[in-house]
C-alpha cells in the first residue's frame, strides 16, 4: 500500500487513483475507504475468497458453454480463479467483514481482482477493462445477490471438515481418557451435593458422547443446510438477465469445482433473501458451544483446590498462576474455552439479529452473518484444539482421593435404598449427617443388614451400573 | 383451594396439612409454597401433564413384568396415568413452572397425584401411603433426572404435531396466495431500492417456500432430537436400583404407550446431564420466528402508506388504528406477531443460558428449559394461527398501482443491461433521476434499442423469469 | 364473561355485542378477539393499570382547566378514574399484554372503561357514548402514541419501591449474616483453587455491598430515566390537536395525582419514538439479576457435599432433595433463582430488540417492552423475597470445617511471600503439593522463619485484612 | 519475531527461550503460546496498555514511598512505565485479548515488559531479574486481581473522552440538518401509516435530541461507574501482603497520573469479584446503539426508492449500488452501522454471560468483558465517524416531493378532528380511501367547514406544533 505510482479508474462516481500494482480496483479501494471497521479483511477467512473465485469460475465456464463468453476471456478469467483457489492473490481481498451492500464490495472486490490477473494473462495491463470487464465479463450473469451467498455456502462447506477433525480429535481425547479412568470410583453429584457413585472413567465418556453427537450432526446438517445455492437467480431470484439454461448449468460447475454435491434452490426468489440455514447452522454452533462451556466447568470444578475444592482431578499446568500467590496453578486453558463459548453466543445472537433484519427481495445484512459463522467456526477450531493439547491430554486423576469421597459420602445410601425402604434410608441419612458418621456404620449398628448383603449390594460393579436387584433381601 | 379439612402429610422435613380434597401430597406443597414466580403452573402445559402419566405408566409395566411391582399396585397405578393422559386430574398439577430441583417437584407432584389416585382405586384414602407409596411405588426404579427429562422430550412429541399442523396452514395460506397474485406485476426492491420487476405472486409464494422448508425440517428434526430418552438412568445414568432389564423394558412401554419411536439412549450418564437437544430444538424454533418476524416485516412494509408509503398489498382492517387519527387502519397483527418472535429469541436466549448452566452429573435448570420450550412452541402456534387467520387470508393487492410502480421505475434499465452494456445502462439511470424522466424514455431518445426489440425485452414473462437473452441485440 | 345479555357498540369496522355488565367496549372487545397471545391480560400489573388511570385524569384537569371539558364530563371522569387507582375494576382491563398497534388497544381499554364509569356516575347507561365518549371525551387531547408511553412510566414508578423494599430486605439479611459470620475464619478462592483466607462474614459482607450499590443506584437511576414524559405530544409530538399549554399542564396534574416529580420531554417528537430509557432500565434490572446469579452460584458452590464438596455453609432444607436419593437436600431455592435470573436476561434481549424495532415517528414494539420491564420486576421482586426468607436468613455457617481447611490449604504461602520471596514461597508450595505435607511444616522444616515470626504473620487479623509488613522480616 | 538469538528464563513450570530483543518475558511467552484465539493482541488498545503502565507506576510510587522500593527501584521502574504511557513498547504487549487466568497473563506481561525496560534504564540485561524483578519489584504488592481490573476502569476511563467527542460531532451533524430542513413539511409516520404532519427538520433535530440524551448520560455515567477501583486489594480484597496505608497512597497516585479522579472501593472484597459497572456500562453501550440503529432504519426508510419508496431524502452515493443494476445506489452507510449495532448487541451478551461466570473473589472471565468492552467502544466510534462524515453531511431532501405526499394523505383529517369530531372524520377518511380522493376535496364537498377555517387550521405552522385550538368552529 506504500505505493508511488497509481493507475486511474473510474466508476459511477467519479474516478479514483489505485495504486499500480494492486489487482483490486475502483470499487473495491471505494469500499476500503467506505468501510474501515472490523478491521478483519475478507482474507482473514480464506475459503471465503476461494469460494468466491470458485463461483466466478464455475459462472464463466457456463456462460462459455452457452456462447456468450468468448474462448480467450474464458480462458484468462478460469486461470485466476484457479490461482486464487490454490491460495495466490488472497492479500487483495482488502474489504472490511463489516460492510454495508450486501456483499457487492465483497464481490466487486472479486471481479476486479480476477479481471485484473486474468488481463495480465492476456498480455494487457491491469485496468485496461475494455479488453476484459470486471462486471460485463467477470460477473456476467450475475449479481452479488447470488453470488455472494453461494460464495459464503462453499465457503463454510470448504472449511467444516476442519471443525470435524478438530471435535474428532477432542472426542478421541476424551474417549481415551475415559478408559484410562475406567476404575477409578467416584461420586457423582448432582445439583453439587452428593448423589451415588460411578467412575471417572464414564464421567469422561460422557463427555466423548455428547461431542460425538455433535460430530455426527454437524456431519449431516452442514452439507444439508448449505448445498441448496441461489446461483442463477440474479438480481432477486427472477434469473433477470441470465439464460435459462444457466442456472442448472453454473450450479453443476460449481459442485464439480467446489467438490461439494450443489444444487440449486427450488424457489430462487425465496433462496435469495432467506437466511434461515444460517440461523440453524449458528444454532448448531452454539450447541457444540454450550457442551464445551459445561464441560469445562466441570473441569474446573472437579480441579478445585488442591486442598479446598474437589480436586478429583489435576489439570496439566500450563503457566504460573498467580502474580502473588506462589504455588498457584490455575485452570487456565478451560477457562479460556468459556470466554470463546460466550464470544460464540453472543456471535449466534448477532446472526439472529442480522437475519431477522432482512427485508422484501434481500437480507442486507449478510456480511455480518459470514464474518460471524466464519468467526465462530474458528474460535471453535481453535478453542478445541488448545482444550485438547493442552488440557485434556494432559489430565490425571487422584484415584486414592476420589475412593475416600466415596467411602465417606452419604450418597451410598441409595444403594441400600431398594432392600431397606426409602424412610429408613432418609433416617439413616440425616442420622449421619448430624453425627457425622458414616452410613454404613449406622447400617451395621442399626444391623439393618448383614455384613455379607452389605458387601455384596456396595461392590462397585453393582453401583456404577443396573444390576439384578436382589430381592430376596428387600424387607420393606 | 378453598378447603376447611385437611389431611396430615410428613416427609423428610416435617409434617403439613394437606387439603383433604387435593390428590396431591406434602411434596407439592411444599413446592407450591417454596416458588411463586412465573404464576404458570404445569397443567398449563397439558402435554407435559400427560407424558409425566405415561412415564409413570411405563414404568409400573416394566416394574411390574419384571416382578416388582404386584398386580394389584400396578393396575391401580395405570388406571390413574390412563386418567391423567385422558385429561383428568390436570389442575392437581400446580407446582409453578419455574422451580428449583431440577423438576423434582415435578416428578413428585406426579408421584403424588397418580398415588391418590391410585389409592382411592384400590379403596383407600389419599395419603394413605403405606397401602401405595409415591416414592417407593409410583416412583419405582425411578429418579426425578430420568423420568423429568424424558417426560419433557414426552411432552414436546405429543405436541409438534399441532406446530407443524399451523405451520403448514400458514404455508397453505401463503401459496394460495401466492397463486391469487400471480399476475400482479410488481417491482421487487433489494436495500429498500428499486431493483427489477416481479410478481406479487413470487412474493408471496417465496413465504410459502420458506416456511415449507421449516414444515420438513422439523418433522424431522424434532423426533430426531427427542425420541432417544434416559429413562431408566435413574439418579445419573448409572442405573442404580434398577434392574438391568428395566430401562429397555420401560422405553418400550413408554414407546407403545405414547406412540412414539422412542429408544433408551446409549450413554445414559451422557443423556442424564446433556441439553443439547433442546439448544437445537430452542434454534430451529428461532429459526422459524425470525422468519416469520422477516415476513410480518415485509407485509408492513408493503401494506404502509395509504398514501405515503408502498401500498401494493391492503392488510384487512381488524381495529381502529388510532384514538387520535381517525380513518386510521394499523398492521396489528404482524406487529403482534413481531413481538411474539421477540419473545421466543429472548427465550431461546434462556434455553441457552440454562443449558450452559449445568454441572457435573444433571442440568438442574431444566425446568426453566421445559418452561421456555413449551412456551415458545405455544407463542409460534398462537401466533401463526392468528396471523393466518385474521391477516393473511383477507389481504387484497393494489395490481393497478403495483404495475404504475413498475413502469415508472428506474430498475427496469436492468433488463436492459445485457443489450446496452453496464455504462450506457448506468448513466441513463442516472439521467433519469437527475431529469425525473423514464428510462424507457430516454433509451428511445437516444435511440441504443429499437422500438421492436424493447417491446420483446420488457414483456412481462420476460423479465420474471430467465429467459433467453437475445444475442442479435448485444451490442458491446 | 358468561353474560347473557348484550349491548351492541359500533366502530369504524362495524358492529359488536358487548355483554352488558362490561365496562369495556367494542375495541376492547376487538383487542381480546385479535391478540390470544400471551395470555396475560393487562390487569396482572396493577400499576400499569392505575397509571392508566392517572393519565387520563391528569388529561381532564388539564382539559376541564383550559376550558375544553364541561364541568359535568370532567368530574364523572375523574371520579372514575380515581377509583381505577383504588384497585377498583381492574378486572375489566383485558387486554393480552402481548398486542399490535402500539398500545391503541391498552389505550382504548382505558378510554373505555372510564368512559362507561362516568357514563354510571352521570346516570346513562352503559355504552351510551354520545353523553361522554370514549374518544372525544375521554382521550381528548391525547393519542395513544402519548398517552400509553406516558402511562408505562409512570407505572413502573409506582411500583419501583416495592422493588427497592425487597432489594433492600436482601441486603440487610446479607449484611446480618456477615456480622454473624464475622469470625468464621475460611479460605478465599480465585478461580476455584485455594488463595488466601478471609471470613466467611466478609463474604457474605460482600453480598450485602453488591446489592447495595444497586439498590443506591435503581434509587437514582429509574426516576432520573422515566420521570421525563410526552404527554402533550399527541400522535407524533407535534402535538397536534393539543392547546399549547396543555402539555405543561397535564404533566403537572400528572405529577400531582402520581406523586412523582414528572416533567415535559423538552422534544416531544424524540420523546414519542425513543425507547432508550427502557433499554438502560432493563439493562440495570439485568445487572442486579446477574449480581443476584453469581451470588446464588457461590451459595451452591460453598453449600456443596455435604461430604464431598466444599461445605462451609449449609442452607435451610426446603424440601426433601431426591426422590430416589435418600436424605438428600438440594439448594433449590438458588437454582430457581438462577432460572429467575435468565428468564430476565432473556427479557432484556426482547426489549432491546423491540426499541430496536422502532421506525420513524413511533416503536410500535412498546407493549413488549412494557410487558417485558414489568415482568422483569415483578419477577424480581418475587426472587428476591423467595431467596431471603427461605433461603439466606437461614443459613448456618460450619466454623470448624471452614477453619481446618485454612490450616491445611496451600494458600497460607502467599502470606510468607513478602518475608521469603516469590521463588522460595513458589518451591515450597510446590513441594507441599508432591508430598502432602503442610506448608507451614515444610517452612518450619527449612527454618525459612522462627516459629514467633511464623505465629505473628499468620495471625488471622493479619491475613484478613492489610497489615503492617514486619520490615525486619524481609529477607530477599 | 524472527530473532535468532535468546535469553532463557525460567519461572515455576521450567524454563524457556525468549527472543533477545524482546522485552517480554517466560509468562508472556508461554500466554502467547496457550492462547491464540481471537487474534487480537493486547495492543490493539492502547489505552488498555497504557492504564497498565499508569497502574504499575502508581504502585511503585507508593511502595517508595511507604520505604518498600528503593530509589534506584522506583526511578527506574516509572521511567519504564512513563515511556509505555506514551506510547513506546506498545509491540509488546502480545497476549491475545482472550486468556484465561483472570488476566493474570496481560498483569505478568505489564510486569515483564516494565521490568526489562527498567534492567536496561539500570545498564542491566534484559532478564537479569535478580536486580529489579517483574513480581517482586514491579509487582510490588499487587496481585492481577486487583491491577488488573483498575487497568481496565483506567483504561476506559482514558478513552471515553473520544467516545464522546463522535458522539457529539454526530449529534451536531443531525442538529445542522434540522436546522437545514426545518422548513421541508412532511409527513409523520406511526406504525408505517401515513399519520400527521411535521417537518424534516423536526424529524432530523429528534436524531440530535435522541443522541445528546446519550452524550450527556455517559459523560456522568462512565466516570460514575469505573472511578471506583480495587488497587490495594491484592488476591481477594483483603490486601493481603499490602501494607495498610498502600491501597489509599496508590489510588490517590494512580488518580494524580491517569487524571481521573479515581477512589478505593469501600469493600474490596465486594470490589474484586464485582462487575456490575461493566454489565451497565455495557447497557448503555446497547442503548446508543439501538438508537443508532433505529435511526439507520429510519434512514434507510426515507431515502428508499428512488421510484418505489418513499424517498423524501437522498442519501450521499457512496460506491456504485449493484452489480447487475446499473445506476442503483444504496444505504451502504447506514447499513453497516446496522451491522455494527448487532455486534455490540452481541458484544453485550458476551460482558452479561461472563459477568455472571464469576465465583467466589474473583471473576475469571474479566478479560472477555475488557475486550469486549474496549471492542464495542472502539466500533462505536469507527461506526459514528463514518456515519457522520460519509453520510449525514450529504443528506439533501426531496422537498417538493415530501410536500406532494402532505397534500394527498388522508392525514390530514387529523388536523380537522377538533372541529368535525372523530366520527364525521373516520368516515371522511373512509371515504377518501375508498373513492381515491383527497379528504379535504371531500370536506369541502361536504361542507364541513368554511374555505377561511380549513385555511386556518391548516397552515402548516398550526399543524406541526401545539396550536389553540379553534373553539368557534367546535361543532360536535
Amino acid at each position: 500500500m506504500s505505493s508511488s505510482t497509481f493507475r486511474t479508474e473510474k466508476d459511477l462516481l467519479g474516478s479514483l487513483d489505485v495504486p499500480s500494482e494492486a489487482y483490486y480496483g475502483i470499487q473495491t479501494l471505494r469500499a476500503m475507504h467506505n468501510f474501515q471497521l472490523s478491521g478483519i479483511p475478507l482474507f482473514h477467512f480464506p475459503h471465503l475468497v476461494s469460494a468466491l473465485a470458485m463461483v466466478k469460475w464455475a459462472a464463466a465456464k457456463a456462460n462459455h458453454h452457452l456462447g456468450y463468453l468468448s474462448d480467450e476471456k474464458h480462458s484468462a478469467i478460469i486461470k485466476a480463479c484457479k490461482r486464487i483457489t490454490q491460495g495466490e492473490f488472497h492479500d487483495q481481498f482488502l474489504v472490511d467483514m463489516i460492510q454495508g451492500g450486501a456483499g457487492t464490495s465483497t464481490n466487486m472486490n472479486a471481479n476486479e481482482v480476477i479481471a485484473n490477473i486474468a488481463l495480465e494473462e492476456l498480455g494487457y495491463a491491469k485496468g485496461d477493462y475494455h479488453h476484459l470487464h470486471p462486471n460485463n465479463d467477470v460477473n456476467m450473469a450475475q449479481s452479488t445477490n447470488d453470488a455472494y451467498p453461494t460464495a459464503i455456502r462453499v465457503g463454510l462447506l470448504l472449511g467444516y471438515d476442519h471443525l470435524l477433525a478438530s471435535l474428532t480429535k477432542l472426542c478421541e481425547s476424551f474417549a481415551k481418557k475415559g478408559k484410562e479412568f475406567a476404575h477409578v470410583l467416584k461420586m457423582g453429584r448432582t445439583q453439587l451435593q452428593d448423589a451415588v457413585p460411578m467412575t471417572l472413567g464414564q464421567e469422561f465418556h460422557a463427555f466423548s458422547t455428547t461431542l460425538t453427537e455433535d460430530v455426527n450432526r454437524i456431519r449431516l446438517l452442514i452439507p444439508d443446510l448449505l448445498c441448496e445455492v441461489n446461483l442463477g437467480g440474479t438480481a432477486i431470484g427472477t434469473g433477470i438477465n441470465a439464460d435459462p439454461q444457466y442456472p442448472a448449468l453454473a450450479v453443476k460447475y460449481l459442485a464439480e469445482i467446489s467438490g461439494h454435491p450443489l444444487l440449486p434452490a427450488r424457489d430462487l426468489i425465496e433462496a435469495t433473501s432467506d437466511m434461515g440455514a444460517f440461523v440453524l447452522l449458528s444454532g448448531m454452533l452454539k450447541r457444540t458451544a454450550v457442551k464445551l462451556s459445561k464441560i469445562c466447568n466441570d473441569l474446573r470444578l472437579l480441579s478445585s483446590g488442591p486442598r479446598t475444592g474437589i480436586n478429583e482431578i489435576n489439570l496439566p499446568p500450563r503457566q504460573p498462576g498467580s502474580s502473588i500467590m506462589p504455588g498457584k496453578v490455575n485452570p487456565v486453558i478451560p477457562e479460556a474455552v468459556n470466554q470463546v463459548v460466550f464470544t460464540i453466543i453472543g456471535n449466534d445472537l448477532a446472526v439472529t439479529l442480522a437475519a431477522e433484519g432482512g427485508q422484501l427481495q434481500l437480507n442486507v445484512m449478510e456480511p455480518l452473518i459470514a464474518y460471524k459463522t466464519f468467526g465462530s467456526i474458528t474460535l471453535l477450531i481453535r478453542a478445541m484444539d488448545m482444550l485438547r493439547e493442552l488440557c485434556i491430554d494432559g489430565i490425571t486423576a487422584n484415584a486414592e482421593h476420589c475412593r475416600d469421597l466415596v467411602e465417606h459420602s452419604i450418597g451410598l445410601i441409595t444403594a441400600l435404598n431398594p432392600y431397606i425402604g426409602y424412610e429408613n434410608a432418609t433416617r439413616i441419612a440425616r442420622k449421619a449427617l448430624e453425627t457425622g458418621k458414616g452410613v454404613l456404620e449406622l447400617v451395621r449398628e442399626e444391623k439393618l443388614l448383614s455384613e455379607k448383603d452389605l458387601e455384596e449390594i456396595l461392590k462397585p460393579e453393582n453401583m456404577i451400573g443396573p444390576h439384578q436387584i436382589l430381592r430376596n433381601l428387600i424387607n420393606h
